[in-house]
């Protein structure tokens, strides 16, 4: 199973990499980083990391995994990279987002009445894209895939594995990542999160990253 | 706070991306990544990140963060990594790991009488640097931070924030990254993991990276 992440400028760091050290590590994946351009890609946070193939010499992607962003504007603006994720899209067995990436999806025109979910911030946005906004961390909606923000990747990545190769191998990943999470606070969703702090998370997050509430793309 | 991760050669994306996430979104941090050079450093399963400064570069780390690596030879060869750790250890307020991450701190001395941690399979590798192996999740001995494997380096993170700046800022940052998870199995260590997982697990983590039980450094 060929697995293409998509990045491009601005990219939250975790999002691609959660997602992405759960197909590295598993069995009879081969993954590639792709973007509009090969080379360095700055993200959110200041991170580079490589493309190593452009977009347009991938062809046979039949997983698409999409990053969000967490910077003032959506990456709307790339249309090699919505083109090639509605081209793509077609002929791939899965299209997944991640966090905003849904967002990207939407743009790129593959939301359209599916059920879809994002940033907890960002998703009445999905409404602008067509999508039914689904508070779950993880939605399938067909071939269609999308995760909750940020580390919302790393479970995506585990089910869809586990519907890929079935779920010893997922098990194995998962014990291979230890991934047996303990957050210290029960604040990870707006849900569970204490008042004060879903207040304090949406006025910083909302002026950090204007586009999750709705700022022009 | 200035955090500085050490990055080299076939270091495991996650351990870095993890903990990294966290405190580049937290308030008052500073990040850097800095390597014995400067430069792209390839991950154990190929991705390229950049290391921004060299190590010899990077006078006032306050917290340190050393990931770990799935390859099959620790860093241990890499001494301006060991001499800079042993050195800049001894100012920093904090110095942590992720997963083999505290081996390569063993190495640079730093463990000896103290409580530690690391991924599952390589627990008992800490003894050979004078560790007293604990089966934690996130261990502190005193300035001393050691996560388990790989995903641990983000709840070592969020404890740290919480120290750092308060269970307010951690709780903020917690929810900004939707950090919710929801693993599908409950295979993500081996106190929970099926048998038959736990053992499939060890036969291909050994065979894919000795380091981790013992093979020659």
């Amino acid at each position: 199973m060929h697995v293409v992440f998509t990045l491009y400028e601005g990219m939250t760091a975790l999002d691609l990499v959660g997602a992405y050290q759960v197909f590295a590590i598993a069995p009879g994946m081969r993954v590639t980083l792709a973007a509009s351009s090969a080379g360095p890609k700055r993200t959110d946070s200041g991170m580079v990391i490589h493309a190593e193939a452009a977009l347009h010499e991938v062809q046979d992607a039949e997983l698409i995994v999409v990053p969000g962003t967490g910077q003032p504007h959506l990456p709307l603006a790339d249309r090699v990279l919505l083109d090639w994720l509605a081209s793509a899209s077609g002929k791939a067995r899965w299209t997944s987002s991640v966090c905003t990436g849904a967002l990207v999806l939407g743009a790129a025109g593959l939301l359209r009445g599916r059920r879809a979910t994002t940033h907890w911030l960002a998703l009445e946005r999905l409404r602008e894209f067509g999508a039914e906004p689904t508070r779950e961390r993880v939605v399938f909606d067909g071939t269609l895939v999308t995760a909750a923000g940020v580390s919302a990747g790393i479970d995506m990545a585990l089910v869809l594995l586990a519907q890929i190769a079935g779920p010893e191998v997922a098990q194995v990943v998962q014990l291979g990542i230890e991934y047996d999470p303990k957050p210290p606070f029960n604040a990870g969703s707006p849900a569970t999160a204490p008042a004060p702090i879903l207040q304090l998370a949406t006025e910083v997050l909302s002026k950090a990253a204007p586009s999750l509430v709705g700022a022009p793309h």
